[in-house]
Order: C-alpha cells, then structure tokens, then sequence
C-alpha cells in the first residue's frame, strides 16, 4: 500500500498533481526520477556508490540503502521511474527531523552558467556563504496535543544567522515554545547532540572521513539530523540518526577532497557545539537551565 | 638603508613607476597601504589582531609581526603611508617560497556586486573553486649556477589541477627538473613536507585553531610556504616555515568558523600528505626514487 510520506521536510511534495516521494509499510521510500540530467545522476551515483568497495563500513551508515530503481504508478497517476529506497523514518514514530543542505556551494564547477547563477543567489540570500550551510526544512515535535511545528519552507529559507541559532535550540527544546521564539529550553541537547551516539558523535566520524576521502564532491547534499522526542522522555536513547540524501550533484573528487562540504560540515559541528556547550555552563553555573 | 625585495613572489612590486613594498636592513617590510578602504581594513586587522588576547601564542607565530604605521617615501618616490612589518624572508638566503591564496572564495559576503562578480570569475578560471586554494606565485631556489626557478604570475595562475600537483612536486625536488615538467624528484619531501618540523606539521597545528576559532573570516589571504633549500643540503633542517599574509579583506566572524579558509586549509593538507605519501611508496617499494 503506497501512500505519501507524512515526515517529509524538504524537497518535492507528492500530491495527485505533482509527483514526489512515495513509501509503503515495508520500508522503502519511492523517489521519482528527475525528468532532466539530475535523476540518471542519482541513479549513478547510487549505483557505483552501492558497489564501490572502498567506503568503509562505518561510513555507509549514513547513506540511505538503495534497492535499484522501478517503473510505478506515480504519485500524480502517472507511469514513471523511480529510485527505491531505505525509508529512513519508518522506524520513527514522531520523529523531530531537520535537513541541513551542507556547503557554502550548491553548484559544481562543470554545471552550466545559468545554472551556476541561479544557485549563486540562493546561497548568498540564505546563509549557505555566510554559515557553510543552510536549513531546507525541519519538523520538531512538541507533544500529543500540538503535533509538530513545521515552518514552511521558503520562511526557513529566509533564516538569518541568529534564527539558526534559534532553530538549534528549537530542535532540542523539550518543552512547547512560543512563536516569539522565547523559550526553546535545550532540554534534550546533552542526548541529542552530546553523548556517545549522538549526532555530534556520528558528525564527527563524518568529518574524519571527508578530511580524506577524494572519491566523490557531494554538491547540493543535505545532512538529516533525525531523533524521537517520546524515546527520550521514556529516559532512553532518543536515536539520533544523521543521514546523507539527495546526490543529484554529485561529482568524482578527481583526488581532491571535497572541501566545501567539509568546510560546512566544520562548521556545522561547530555550531551545534556551542549549543551544547552553551546549555552545559548554563546548567553548571546557574543550577538549572535558562 | 631602503630596497625591493628580492624574494617576492605574488602581489604588487615595487619599481621607480609604481609603489610596492620596501625592506630595510634590519628586517623589516614596508607596504604601501592601498589607496582604497583595502588599506585601512589591513591595518585595523594588524592593530586588533596584535592586542587580541585571545589569540594562543602558538598561533601568533604564523602572523607577521606588527610595527605600527608610518610615512615615508615609497619606492616611486612619493609620500605614502607604509604598514610596518616583520620581513618574513630576512634570515634567508635563498629562500624557496610559494604563496597559496587559500578558499574556494575569495570575496566576503559584504563585498560590492562588482567586487564579487570579479572575485567570482577569477576562483572559477584558477583552481580555487575546484581545489579550495590557488597558488598565486613562487619561487624555487635551483642552485647557484640557475638561481631560482620562478614562473610568471600569469603562467602560475593558469594552472590545472595536475599543474599544481607538478608545482608541489617541484616545490620540493632536490635537483633541477627540465621545462616540460618531467623530473621533480621530491627529493626534500619528506624534510620539508613531513617531519615534526614540516610544512604539514604546521598546516594541521594552524587547522586545528581554525576548527574552533570564530574571531576572523581570513578571506583571500595566502599561505606562505618556505624553506632554504642549501640548509638541508648541508644536512640541517631546512628552516620550513608556514606564515598568513594579507589581511584587506578580513572580517568578523560572528561566532561561525572560517568554513571557507578550513575547507581550503584542509584541501591543501590532504594534498600536500599525498606528495609526501607517493614519495614514501616509491622510497619503500624500490628501494629508490622515482
């Protein structure tokens, strides 16, 4: 039984007139092919990543696992092709989900100057130069009663410096926020973020690998911080999940490492430190949290 | 006693026609502060960054030292206002030296469209895009029969991506290579490159502080990397030194790393390891140089 993901935060949306994403209840999420260049990209980029055989273990975690690709019924009625997938939220009942699109760049050198262009501006009116990387989409869970706060995408997109920050903290408020943005008490950062399995953790095992893998640049990539609010208040671990998705852009490194992810990526890591580290004095100073 | 330096490899240069920077004999470097808000940004970093109590010494010593501002008679013999600096080649003799302008970007996010637009076009012509760092000139000392090998600035700046592999490789040949590029025996890699003391050494000692520093963004400052080949010759260390130079278009960082300057940094590090790592193989699978 097929039917539209309810956990999508960024990306095309399916609906009976447009194609987007499809999963069922055993676990794959059905992508569409991109009409143009970018879906056979995809494509070829799962295909070889799938069998190349010098990406370590460790790392293939963090990619979604790809079951080949087939001709269905689309969204919108249509016969098309799709990419077949690991649904990466079916084992996630209310997942708290940002996707983080990682690089100051959003273009490959080889892309076309109109298309070069058209990138260049997005990346400098969000704050992809200015940070390293930009939020496309989140959905936080509050509670039972209120569900999820979902901003909508082209409001995310405009976030300043400071709203980032804000949307951090956000992220790992564990109670209900106001719409101000006061509030956002970072009850779950040192779970989330900090700790042996949090996202911190599996960033930092990422960034090891970009400081050395020269096999591919992973342009206009996003990193999902995934975690269930609801596991963490049952006083479990609240599985952080970081992913890698969308490889559209994807290019071969040609030796070279892929700088501009990695260059985000630091900063990412960096960022989301401060949110922890910032919450951890507050805690230790004041005996509570602000 | 007021002359041109001899060992200078990218920037202006001085002549009788045209103003560029000035030694003296006690070591220091006179530059002609640029006419337009360049200047006036270089000095003010210059001023903040000698006070800044929050830099670690071992990073200071990768920074010129500062001495103040002062009139004087520039070397096309008028009147202009000098930033007072350490010379950073007066206890060289023959010094071996290439300038690395590092980051994909070369352009602040404040910068005009125009300044931008001409930023951008020069990072997608050279390898700045590509490789996150560019080499905007050099100098190798050959031997005292053919002085120093030091291709024009224009010839440097076209270079591919394998050309800069080449120019690495050259950087650190024990012998004379022919014009067609062939022969760089990498002969001092391993003493320049690697050891406690080497470039690489220094480069991660510098990275390290990038991944948690957010005082400045470093945009469009170079590397200068630097050894006195005859010093090694005589079986010494080859005084290998790392240094940051021009500092016009630095900014704050508002607390968000130099993703763009780490991105490049690292890019250069894992480059520079694979020059060093080749030359090892070769070293230990036959017994000799390749």
């Amino acid at each position: 039984m097929l039917k539209i993901p309810s956990h999508q935060v960024a990306g095309h949306h399916a609906s009976s007139r447009t194609r987007g994403p499809l999963i069922d209840d055993s676990g794959h999420f059905y992508k569409p092919l991109q009409g143009d260049e970018r879906g056979s990209a995809e494509v070829t980029f799962y295909k070889q990543f799938s069998s190349n055989t010098k990406i370590p273990d460790h790392i293939r975690k963090f990619f979604p696992v790809y079951y080949g690709t087939k001709v269905m019924n689309a969204s919108d009625g249509s016969e098309h092709p799709h990419i077949v997938l690991e649904d990466l939220t079916s084992n996630h009942e209310n997942p708290t989900i940002m996707d983080v699109k990682i690089g100051s760049r959003t273009w490959g050198p080889e892309a076309s100057d109109e298309y070069i262009a058209k990138c260049f501006k997005r990346d400098r009116e969000t704050t992809s130069v200015q940070l390293g990387f930009r939020i496309s989409g989140l959905q936080i869970y509050i509670n039972e009663e209120v569900g999820f706060y979902k901003p909508a995408r082209d409001f995310v997109l405009k976030s300043s410096l400071d709203d980032v920050r804000l949307l951090f903290k956000k992220f790992v408020s564990s109670g209900p926020f106001d719409e101000t943005g006061l509030g956002p008490d970072r009850g779950w950062a040192s779970v989330v973020y900090g700790g042996l399995n949090g996202i911190l953790a599996q960033l930092l095992e990422l960034k090891a690998w970009f400081e050395d893998q020269t096999l591919y640049h992973f342009c206009a990539c996003s990193l999902l911080l995934m975690f269930e609010k609801e596991l963490a208040l049952e006083g479990g671990s609240p599985n952080a999940q970081v992913k890698i998705i969308d490889f559209a852009h994807v290019t071969e490194g040609r030796g070279v490492i892929d700088h501009n992810f990695l260059g985000g990526l630091c900063s990412l890591i960096k960022f989301i430190s401060e949110v922890v580290g910032d919450h951890e004095d507050h805690k230790t100073q004041d005996g509570d949290d602000q």
